[in-house]
């Protein structure tokens, strides 16, 4: 697995219960998943040399995240290097949006109103033309809310696009319509090499300042927007070539429309509640997948699972150091990734399984105020 | 943790999940759980001086099994170097079966009728007092089966005797009755520092020729053995004065009496099953109580779990390779210890949670008969 973060982390925890030899490639021998895994190699996930040399000790090459020299990885996969899964041009899709865009439309999936843009003319006149305000993403590099941008009026685009050209060259731009969001959704879908595909219920993500905060399985929709999100999901993580774990990121606005948000061929966030939520979670799903093994069931263990993120506080505290207080909220199932306190950063989570939502919510709310920053009460 | 077996393969899981860092103590580097962890160190849990380096690094010294330097132990724990949980007192409740019965009996638990003997001429007495056929149990020393004997006559005695006094000292032995057994139950117990206790629902286990084949949650007993079984392992696990997991194994005869066999102070084979079956793992809780944390919820998560281990074939096959038809086994929970396999050697478990027992048993056993050793039709 290249990339040592917690989503190597949690998928290390998974390779030990199947007894699957989970080799990671770390940038930093203090990262999440290499605190505790013995397999570390070290080396840039950019870096071709580093990842031929990590590639030739494994069967199967995955992902911790994407950013990773996608040519190099199908270097390897086509000179059966390697086996890489999820493949090279799998990993496009997330990390070029443009590219996404281009891929999802021709299949004719559902996507905001937007345009695919090089230059700061084309730019303006498209933003004119969808709308303001108007959203600015980089096709390339954004994430966790870098990247993108809500533009109010043409005079905040005529600025951001400027500096975007700081270097005479506006890198490719994805730009949209804002959708008026009623529910964030995420519907987390798994593929095999042998062909098997499953996905995970639907799940609402509550995003602040573009991180996810808080998520909710099953997502409080109707059963038609639900089995909607779920058919786009599969179509989508399809169209993509996904091998292993496929995250689709939906919007659904007031009138019940789906469209696609943004898509992750990877463990993500939005399935942490897996762990102890499903059947089988998100990160042996992946080890699974990409091993060509058996999927696990995706079925829910309870009523409602919750999952609130612990960023770091503003006060810098070490949420190991709480661990006691957080642990005596009545269910509440904390995870830790090592990572070193740092305001605004994703330090851990906390899943509480329940018969009532509110009850879920409220006390894995409770555990991640002893831990990190507190989710604001008014945010629902 | 000293020893890097299964059980501290599985805590390390556990330890991933709190962000608690676990150090292991391993006698070789490809013990189970040095295999998935970073933080091992190698020396034998009977060698003074490595634990005492080991000890050094540590702020809370924990077992993965009971053979260990409790001298040492106690040495290092009364220096302030490290403390003990569970204390090397403690710990001798597993390791000297004699002591156990002594102060249990002291107590006024229930217990088989026995004596402890340490000469050949009070043993034969003792034996014919008892009745036949009679148990003859080492004192210490004994695991999974072995230094246990069951002897239908007193020629077989005087033989097993002379063997065991082959150095002219007979070692202290608990000679007891053959209960008559309608049921072997396990009940576990987890102590913290600060004084919470808890403990798992009652667990049936099924013993072929001494080990653990296969377990099941909740037992099929009445309530009223249930509550006693509980009642006299909390109180057990109170005069061991364990912190941490504390196993009791009891036996029920056909009269409904509850009589304890055995006591281990660390996690146990007969709560596997809580890894998915209940709420908080006994692997986790064994962390948290060690560490002083509040401890976990023990309610199952299913009405049935039912845990059957993976001894190794007689074929000498590796389970991993079996693994996809294995997992093809709906709602199996596979864990393999990454251990070579060996006939009759522990290699694993798999997990099944349902609402039917019958369901239940049928699915982990047929996973199971892929990995390794398959449980006799004809054992129930």
């Amino acid at each position: 697995m290249v990339g040592a973060g917690q989503l190597a982390r949690m998928c290390h925890q998974a390779a030990i219960a199947l007894g699957i030899p989970l080799r990671i490639l770390a940038a930093r021998a203090d990262d999440s998943a290499a605190q505790v895994s013995p397999n570390v190699e070290l080396g840039g996930p950019l870096v071709a040399d580093d990842l031929a040399r990590f590639a030739s000790g494994c069967e199967v090459l995955t992902v911790d995240h994407e950013v990773v020299d996608l040519d190099a990885v199908a270097v390897l996969d086509e000179a059966s290097t390697v086996t890489a899964r999820p493949s090279a041009s799998a990993l496009a899709h997330a990390t070029d949006k443009a590219h996404q865009r281009r891929r999802f439309a021709e299949a004719g999936l559902p996507l905001p109103r937007h345009r695919i843009v090089t230059d700061v003319d084309t730019a303006l006149a498209a933003l004119d033309d969808l709308g303001w305000p108007g959203v600015v993403k980089t096709a390339r590099g954004g994430y966790d809310g870098r990247g993108v941008w809500v533009l109010d009026d043409r005079a905040a685009a005529e600025q951001l696009l400027d500096e975007l050209s700081g270097d005479g060259v506006l890198p490719e731009l994805v730009l949209e319509v804002v959708v008026p969001i009623a529910h964030e959704l995420a519907v987390v879908v798994v593929r095999s090499p042998r062909g098997d595909v499953t996905s995970y219920p639907v799940t609402s993500t509550l995003q602040v300042d573009g991180i996810c905060r808080e998520t909710i399985t099953p997502a409080e929709v109707s059963d038609a927007i639900a089995a909607t999100a779920t058919d786009v999901a599969l179509r989508a993580a399809e169209v993509v070539g996904a091998v292993g774990l496929c995250a689709v990121e939906l919007f659904v606005d007031h009138a019940g429309e789906v469209t696609i948000n943004e898509v992750a061929t990877r463990p993500h966030n939005s399935a942490h509640w897996s762990i102890e939520g499903a059947a089988c979670s998100q990160f042996e799903n992946h080890m699974r997948a990409v091993a060509d093994l058996p999927l696990g069931c995706t079925d829910l263990t309870a009523s409602y699972v919750v999952s609130v993120n612990v960023l770091g506080h503003e006060d810098g505290r070490d949420p190991l150091h709480h661990l006691g207080d957080a642990l005596a909220v009545p269910g509440a199932h904390v995870h830790l990734y090592g990572k070193g306190p740092r305001a605004g950063r994703k330090l851990g989570h906390v899943t509480v399984c329940a018969n009532d939502l509110d009850d879920a919510r409220s006390r894995a709310r409770a555990a991640v105020a002893h831990l990190g920053d507190p989710v604001p009460e008014t945010v629902r």
